[in-house]
């Protein structure tokens, strides 16, 4: 076993290429694996919007190359020359696409800052600055890689031979820019010859669970079962399952958190079935102004996208697209450095670190 | 208020006409509302299998005219001739339809007694032995009727104007020959101008709930809002939920209520969040010969019914029909004569009495 060695899986999410920008192409899988590259910034931002890459990490990534591709139409344009101020226009059109996602910001942000650090003389050089952006972009890439293989190498610590996890939606590598976040030490101990089984929920109603997690799995070789999100209930009682692993989209200051729909439910049963309950995530996902997990916006999702062509015409629909587990049905929260116990004075610490 | 007349939707879910034997077929159902007709046995096993009729009473009562119809094409066929034997070999191959369903062969039992009780010489003129199992068929039908409507009546005693009311799956007039067993209150409360909202799980992978429940309730003109199963958790934890109603296809003697998968989740987070939690189900849906419920045994579907052409290749699928809700989280147990608390001494005789 060498930890230092970053795992490499056998697909990746985003990259950037002698032909540039690319994502995998998440509205394809699991039927067809293609690689979608943009024609023209439009087409960028549509692909965002329509999830060909999603989750939040990736966004974080996806948003700074994104920004790299944008500059590059502009300076391949004979009609306009890049600057400072079309590159933040152009941060600000990409951000747009999907407000409500965080780490879309904290990308654009990460390379905006590389340019306003740009010396004056070096805008009259559009391919210096172009590298410079890049070379920011692959940097933002490299964390997020990084950060993925920590949350790896700690989950690790939790996993036995032999165990099998049940996950939610999809916190793999497809939402991060690296191996993943729930499933980074699952991808890591395969890797090292350790056998598991995956329980993944299939996540309604985009099916992350069936199309993306089991994919990711079957790509890794690790034998995965999809059950409906109601189906985790008796499996739980069952007796079958050693351990729950879920991401997050944000963790407030007292460890509730908040993701994907169905997490709670989840957290209530393996709490009644003493199954340990882990949430694992970038410390980035830690929100220290939040103070509680009932701060935090849920947001309503579209009728159409639950009700579907085959739902009843006259109903209505709820429909969030987050829940908040609170804090004392979290056995864990594993973070790049360690693993915290919500409550605990070590937990305070951290948060207060995050927030300082 | 007239208790005593029974209440008639504009709808029903199966019946025998001059044509014969029909079913509301609910695999259409919300799109279009068409009738089914079997056109021979493996199409109306087939029928039972692809639930184009579904929900425990509505199985019996499909049962008792299905072996009628089977009867029927006995009749029909120069090469065969009815008996007492043959119509019990075509029971038999009904009840191995769906083995879980305990009303199916509640149904087949029924008229194959009338069957049994027949003079021999009834047997030399078929034509009467199908009009005498017939007669036994829509008797159990009506049967049927009268306990959806006595459910009702009984669990109208625990509804109040302006409550909101979360179900599972569809326990409605669709899953019985009649008004339902867990909707069956709320279309009486309805039809007696009382202000009810209903909130239905979508229930994957069939959507029973986003299809059947939701276009039942529209056409009682009561509000539905259908939510994704994996939203009930934070949906009761936010105190919306005033009751929680669902069905069930078989009631140990201990009080343990297997029904559709996603009930026990449901149940344990109704407890948790302080919401009465009622079983609605006609007697016959106890089996005094069943101690407890882990003995019921629990179908698997396929993997393809859950997975879909748009599940990753290589997963693999666990997909349970039932689960199993243990006695202590069931508030009360609503049946046609009473509401039974699991564990009193009322219902412990009454389980004895049907045990007789």
């Amino acid at each position: 076993m060498s930890p230092s060695v970053a795992l490499q899986l056998p697909f990746e999410t985003l990259g950037w290429d002698e032909q540039g920008l690319w994502f995998l192409d998440q509205t394809k899988l699991p039927q067809e694996q293609t690689l979608f590259r943009p024609q023209g910034l439009p087409d960028l931002i549509d692909a965002i919007q329509r999830m060909v890459v999603r989750g939040a990490p990736a966004l974080g990534c996806a948003a700074a190359y994104g920004l790299v591709y944008a500059c590059t139409l502009v300076q391949q344009d004979e009609d306009m020359s890049l600057s400072l101020e079309t590159t933040k226009d152009l941060a600000e059109a990409l951000w747009r696409s999907r407000p409500t996602a965080v780490n879309l910001g904290v990308g654009l942000k990460h390379v905006i800052l590389t340019a306003k650090g740009l010396p004056a003389e070096h805008w009259q050089k559009p391919q210096a600055v172009i590298e410079a952006l890049l070379s920011a972009a692959k940097n933002f890439h490299h964390d997020d890689r990084s950060r993925c293989q920590a949350l790896g190498e700690q989950g690790l610590a939790l996993l036995q031979d032999g165990q099998r996890i049940l996950t939610h939606c999809n916190a793999g590598a497809l939402a991060t820019g690296g191996i993943g976040t729930a499933l980074a030490p699952i991808h890591l101990a395969a890797s090292r010859g350790m056998k598991l089984e995956v329980y993944a929920d299939e996540t309604r109603p985009l099916r992350q669970g069936a199309r993306l997690t089991a994919w990711e799995m079957v790509q890794s070789g690790i034998p995965v079962h999809v059950l409906p999100d109601s189906a985790a209930g008796s499996l739980l009682a069952s007796g079958r399952i050693d351990l729950v692993f879920v991401g997050s989209d944000r963790i407030a200051a007292n460890g509730d958190v908040a993701n994907k729909i169905g997490t709670y439910p989840l957290a209530v049963l393996a709490a009644r079935h003493q199954v340990p309950f882990y949430v694992l995530a970038p410390a980035t996902t830690v929100d220290p102004a939040c103070a509680e997990g009932n701060l935090i916006p849920i947001e309503q999702r579209s009728a159409t996208e639950l009700l579907g062509v085959d739902g009843a015409k006259g109903a209505l629909a709820h429909h969030p697209a987050f829940d908040v587990t609170p804090a004392d049905l979290v056995t864990g929260i594993v973070l790049e450095d360690a693993i915290y116990q919500p409550g605990s004075e070590a937990w305070a610490q951290k948060v207060a670190s995050l927030g300082a």
